[in-house]
């Protein structure tokens, strides 16, 4: 008998949880999502997502998918799954799609977002959700800085020294600075895909263009250099976002 | 010898407590502010508000004053606190303010905000700061009601019906909606006082004129009729924001 193959789009406030994949200490935002799907279908649940996020990082636009034999009807997941889901998860949609579909392998780009609060004071409203950053900062440097990260580079400067990742070429389409009058600064980064800390290092490095500690011309170099030490720190997870996933 | 006068601009998320007075079940915020007070100054500190809000309400400008006996310099003052607050309160400003200001007796007017997420699904990074309300409304009605809203009115159709205020004539200088492209509905409200509840009565009535229970012409009446069961009903807190206080 054919199963059904079911894409979620999934949003979530990453504060509470240890990232996406469950881990030993702490929940996962994966492991909530396939108990209440095993609540709604009776079934056991194998949940891929498009990708994991860190502790504390948020997704507008996570995506997963997963095989069921369940009669639900489609349009009814979302509601019924939510209701077994704490009030900070929510599945925003769920569609059929063919049985070669999958979250992680079938993903074409990705889009990404990242909010820095330039301002001296912490928000109480939005602690969790943005990186206060307090220094003056040179915006239009930071523009033209962000335009070097377009394109097709290796971008080993840019991933976590850990990862073990061997090809570091990626494709970046569009990076976007906006300029909010509460004093935030929202990036928004679109690509094919992205290494391992990879977005959190690329505002890290646009924040030394912005305090003057480097010239936007130097991120060309950065990238050239392939050298993790050359590019900025890497930035906290609770200002970034899984804002989409793009499919074919 | 002469206690300065400390004026202070507060945030605050107001979920995880029992609304702005220290309640028997739970922490309020000002009592949360007061130890924080305590901890810089030395001092038994007593610190006026601007006025109550309600459990789960927010704040951006909630307002404060205090008077000290300490040496600490005004402009410090912000910083020092907060490091003895919570993440989701925090102190914006201070400044040093004449001997007669009181945060509440000086009180000019207020501006309120209430978001509506017109849609279908609850939001999981925004649960607790708006109120989901999936029914379609018309939009252009709900503007033309708020317009009767504006002026002086006796609006005892609009205070919580245990309120024991007496003279219930408020003057509201401004009732403004805008519409988001993320289906969220914000409502602003400037007015030299509110009665207790009036804002969130105000948005559940113009709800009702939304999803066509009333007209846009009905508003009049119900100020009129100075009836609380004529008036829509009052919506959560969690989507009331206090904006701002002004003083002369």
């Amino acid at each position: 008998m054919q199963l059904r193959n079911i894409k979620l789009v999934i949003e979530y406030d990453g504060t509470r949880y240890n990232g996406w994949q469950s881990q030993k200490n702490g929940r996962g935002i994966q492991e909530m999502i396939t108990n209440a799907l095993h609540q709604v279908t009776g079934e056991e649940i194998k949940l891929n997502g498009s990708g994991r996020t860190d502790a504390g990082v948020h997704a507008y636009g996570q995506t997963a998918n997963f095989l069921t034999d369940s009669k639900i009807p489609t349009e009814k997941i979302p509601l019924a799954v939510n209701s077994f889901l704490p009030k900070d998860i929510v599945i925003k949609s769920a569609c059929e799609v063919s049985e070669d579909f999958h979250a992680r392998y079938s993903v074409h780009g990705k889009k990404y977002m990242y909010i820095v609060n330039n301002s001296n004071i912490r928000s109480a409203l939005d602690f969790y959700r943005e990186y206060q950053f307090g220094e003056k900062l040179d915006y239009k440097s930071m523009k033209k800085a962000a335009e070097y990260f377009e394109g097709t580079h290796d971008f080993r400067a840019f991933m976590a020294s850990g990862s073990k990742v061997k090809d570091t070429v990626r494709t970046i389409h569009k990076v976007q600075l906006k300029k909010r009058e509460d004093d935030r600064i929202i990036f928004n980064f679109t690509g094919e895909g992205f290494l391992y800390n990879m977005v959190r290092i690329m505002v890290g490095t646009l924040l030394d263009v912005g305090t003057g500690k480097k010239k936007p011309e130097d991120v060309k170099n950065i990238i050239l250099s392939k050298d993790r030490t050359q590019a900025g720190k890497t930035v906290p997870a609770q200002g970034l976002y899984l804002m989409e996933v793009y499919y074919e």
